[in-house]
């Protein structure tokens, strides 16, 4: 009997629904779900470690599956990338315990999202990254972006609509880089609401444009306000860099630089 | 009477026949009349840098056109952005004297071949570099690509089919350089003949994976035989990078590491 299998895959999220199988569009799952049918010759379920929404891009996904029959390990990603679209690449497998679950045991998720400013749009960079031609003041973002650290109830960032009840969470890393012309704000927690990514990363442009003080984020949290934050920012810009289920290889506070 | 404008732009080359005008697709320039046409409300003749290929990107691409009528000179790029695709970008425009071509007066001309390795295909290199699954031998390529470097009769890196007869060139300078996964050829040279840099590319492919001796390049070169080269590599991989219309300002073999 095969063993469980996690995978970690990278995916441009541009043209599908997110992750998760929907009846409106192509999910990342679905396509997964195929190329695993078409290697392994029978269908089988796979599970992920998150829900990602529409558009949003993948740089270590992880999901896992029971094999139905056995295969080499390392042959594994060869035979699905040979299957896959281009769009999404097997990075590795390796067999789990089969009670690991790919959701249930990740202690924290890392997310990326990308700005950039200069004088004109990047082509190269279109649907990656979201352009800011008034020029970015990452210090300042950097600066407002060290107010999320810490256990928070972060209800404010949070969009209308969600039904979850517990909205605090404990992010132990959020700085913001510039370089060159990119401006990555890079945040770490053990657990995210809805669009919790994109409205911090909304706010910090706001910050950027002097419409909200760096200052200001501590009481901006503690007031619990949607309104007082900034806008949710576009999918395409955000990025689940990395799904951590070791304790001692989260990133912390005391690694800002 | 306003002035001569020459502008550089950046352009992601996927969907375009080229720069140049065809009758079988859309091809920058024809974004680009159409674009001027909008903005100065009057169609004029567009002269660029180089003929670039179907598929092939620039960073830096070159044109010249008589402006229908004067616009204050720093509106003209965020004007013509506003209108363009975002496939195209124009990043800086600037008076130049009426006699001035961008083709006959360039003086040198750098191009990017992008390679890449690693264990999978990165879904975000898709269409932007080449990747190669049995890994790149970066040192190897640099040394083959050394051998460029000098005037040569390079007839034996031009595909049939040209008519050209003056097949010399001389390239200033040639390196192969490795950062991370990325492998990256580049190549400043006075004029490139039809598919010359593909076939480089192509031929330190051959290099890196011990189809050819790095040091059998010179006599390769010699032979004057494209048989004894390596592929014509795919147009995706291939960037106009510069256009050099100062001599001094030409990279050259001292520069190399």
């Amino acid at each position: 009997m095969p063993q469980k299998l996690l995978l970690k895959i990278r995916y441009n999220g541009a043209g599908y629904v997110g992750w998760q199988v929907q009846k409106n569009g192509k999910s990342v799952q679905e396509q997964m779900q195929d190329a695993v049918e078409e290697i392994f010759g029978a269908r089988v379920g796979i599970t992920g470690c998150s829900r990602t929404d529409s558009g949003v891009h993948a740089l270590e996904y992880c999901l896992c599956f029971d094999p139905p029959r056995s295969m080499e390990l390392k042959r594994i990603p060869f035979a699905l990338n040979a299957v896959l679209p281009r769009s999404i690449s097997v990075l590795s497998c390796e067999e789990v315990p089969e009670d690991f679950h790919p959701r249930y045991h990740a202690v924290a998720k890392e997310y990326l999202y990308r700005f950039y400013d200069g004088s004109a749009p990047d082509p190269f960079k279109q649907g990656l990254a979201f352009y800011e031609p008034h020029g970015l003041d990452a210090a300042a973002m950097n600066r407002a972006a060290g107010h999320f650290m810490g256990r928070h109830d972060f209800r404010a960032f949070m969009s209308a609509g969600s039904k979850i009840e517990d909205t605090v969470r404990t992010i132990f890393f959020s700085s913001v880089e510039r370089q060159g012309a990119d401006v990555t704000f890079r945040v770490v927690g053990d657990g995210f609401l809805y669009n919790m990514v994109r409205i911090m990363a909304g706010t910090l442009l706001f910050v950027s444009a002097g419409r909200i003080d760096a200052a200001a984020l501590s009481s901006i949290i503690e007031a619990g306000d949607r309104s007082a934050c900034g806008k949710t920012m576009p999918a395409y810009g955000l990025y689940l860099k990395k799904v951590y289920y070791k304790r001692e290889e989260v990133p912390h506070e005391s690694e800002s630089q």
